[in-house]
């Protein structure tokens, strides 16, 4: 799998459907295996661009082989990892997972459309309990003149973001990599040393965000970057912070067009 | 289910097992979901005290129907219901897990171990991070006498508690569950207003706890509240936390015997 | 909860969702968490007839709560056991997952659309391998005659249900669980002497199912049941097989609406 | 990753561990994780030999690293890929689960123990329901001479073995795999042609096998391969059945050493 100038080797799992005329009786199921196993093995030779693109290949080769179906569907992730630098400078590997789907349907030429998506774990911190615990200590009178940060409660947060656009279109899941870690308070590293740390607790203090903030910042940032896409491109966002005051989660989802998000 | 003087209806899973002689070919396995199906027809009829007299009753009844067998094992789990108050004093409802476990062996009369347990959802907050952060708003000259808490990194944490003793001696899960929110940074509530979001992030960052201090204070716990337990009776308890800073969890767990714990 | 004539005690969990204006910043969580608090409670005074309007009252709650959102949704799901009969008349308790959904939306008064579906374990036996394994024998010339039951592969199988209907019409999840056993090749059960495990096998065998099958079985019960449905009533079957012979599961769903079906 | 001459990219997750003495009151975690991310690195240079002498290599390094830890513990999976044929020749590529651990404890040199394991999904025939609906359709007349294989009900099982050995030893995976998939009524395959779905589901029908018969067979084949293996070795074996006329599984484990298997 090639992305942004690396060749990357992943694991992915591949979900796949076709449609089934009411007049037949079963699918021939073992073809869409085949199909998967072929395009894969090919891909051994020759690797393909991205995920999104070997879904797409593998949507279209359905339609090849079900003569009877107008439609086929395929779905795929794979874990990802990005080298990425701490605060103070470490080197880390973090893990992404990578999403694709792809849509193909018959009528005069096939049709495909095709998602690319990413999953990224990072950290929220809340502004609610912040604003409501300076109001506390301003109170009591602790605050006189100190700049120091307050505290709140953070957590670990999930957020998710899928983008659906014609075949011809291209989304770098990097990006949408960095679109989501620069809206949330703040990512999250595997490796962190003591000055790391500190650094990355301060960040989050000062970008405090409801899982509602961080789905309108990753909108904001899509619409931004992909100012030529057009109004039927769609896109979903959802945002989950496992809530360290509660025993529930927190989330907030936006699925909507850039024609929407344009008005 | 009786516990406590409340009795309450639990819905839970059984597990169930006997050991197989090498001169038998197959086990008869309906018999276990029999022993299983009669158990809880009878509980129904009449209520039995908490899930591991439950747990108990079917181990002995599985060595009765398997002749053939010498050690039967039960485990089972179950959602726990207890009304709490917020530190406000708001009335919630916060669910736990109840794990129950009995090893029937025979050998002249039939000698049974079980074993109690919990599993509670709560809040920790880093002492180390807290240490360091506040060591460098110090150097920075921003601490300057005041007394605001300082800011670090909290997180969901997981942890779970399990007693093993003879059959012969009581432990009660409600006590368990006391002693693990105690022992946490802070306990978590479903409900939360405003002031007790407050409240709550501040009684959590004024006790940080490592995963590693969680398990040392529920151990001080047992020991004073059962002194009178045997050195064979076992214990075994594990705290992770969903560290916010890390896509990993911080986990510390510690197997060991009341005897061990007194030395 | 009360459920045909039957009052059972359900542990359930909820997801509730409204929506935010874009001039908002934050949605009041907790309140979410005090609706569903305060209908459970009052549920436990004075059951509610089902999970589904019990999904209904807490969607239109929330409406009330959150006076700035349009749409509310609550999503739930519980175990749900049902007496049966082996078929050779062992009696049994069967578990099932009963899911619900309520959805309402302002404009003028509010409406409210509702789910009520099931999820059913049982057993699928397939019929290609066995009509390929037919021809194999008689082609070894060793079916002369006989009428012996022909080999092939069976496995579980989940089916779920989901009817969504305007809240004024009822659908009673007992009868949805009847249509989909009985459009499987088998019902299964945890209790099963050997007589009944051999009926139950021949059974599958005589009735060997696709998951193409299965989906198509249902529907056509679902429309003879309810023909008084309206034709927006909508619709959604999902039937998965664990393959034995595959380590990957086969799928079929069909989402459509009772106008669609009358075709 | 090298593994019986080929080299392949696995993605494995790491669990860490290292213990804590009681005067010490948190553990540095961040080396934990450099420790697994240098050796990971290291490796991207030069392929280690297999996951298991990875685990062992990481169990050292974290000795070297904590020096006030006596024991330190890493367990490891990855999915692995295996070609193979099914039983009419078409070529499928097969995936199985990859397990490895190893501990390390200071005391003079550091002692090292490492386990290699795999997990297998195939498939199991129910011996006994072949015998009981046998002899049925031999009352009814049924079987007068022929030959025709017994209907019986079959699912998919996942079995998994776990051999501990002295660093020094070597268990290759690969092997491993072949001693289930022989244990088993048959193993599976992601694609099969018609002709191929009808021989394994006869493979199947003619190895009927309990879950207890499966693990008996492993230990036998385990047995005799390793003659050379020391007494205190241990092995663990579990396999469990997904069974098709019960909504629950049906398991068998033994957990034993070659000493004993001895015996």
């Amino acid at each position: 799998m090639k992305r942004a100038e690396k060749t990357t080797t992943l694991t992915a799992d591949f979900d796949v459907y076709v449609d089934l005329p009411s007049t037949m009786k079963g699918s021939h199921l073992s073809r869409n295996l085949e199909v998967v196993s072929e395009i894969v093995e090919e891909g051994v030779r020759e690797p393909v661009e991205s995920l999104e693109d070997l879904s797409s290949l593998i949507a279209r080769r359905l339609l090849e082989k079900h003569e009877y179906a107008n439609y086929s569907e395929v779905r795929t992730s794979a874990d990802y990892f990005l080298e990425r630098m701490t605060p103070l400078g470490t080197r880390t590997t973090e893990r992404y997972r990578l999403i694709a789907r792809a849509e193909a349907e018959r009528g005069g030429p096939v049709q495909v459309t095709k998602s690319i998506g990413v999953e990224v774990v990072g950290m929220t911190a809340c502004p609610c309990a912040m604003e409501t615990i300076k109001h506390h200590l301003d109170e009591r009178g602790k605050l006189q003149g100190t700049e120091v940060p307050i505290i709140t409660h953070n957590q670990r947060n999930i957020t998710r973001v899928l983008v659906e656009v014609p075949e011809s279109l291209e989304v770098e899941a990097d990006d949408l990599i960095d679109m989501v870690e620069d809206s949330l308070s703040s990512p999250t590293f595997e490796i962190l040393k003591r000055g790391d740390e500190a650094e990355l607790v301060e960040r989050a203090h000062a970008h405090p965000r409801f899982v509602e903030d961080v789905v309108r910042e990753i909108l904001a940032r899509l619409l931004k970057k992909y100012q030529h896409f057009p109004d039927e491109a769609r896109v979903r966002v959802t945002s989950e912070s496992e809530e360290s005051i509660h025993k529930h989660n927190a989330l907030a989802e936006r699925v909507t067009t850039f024609g929407e998000l344009r008005k």
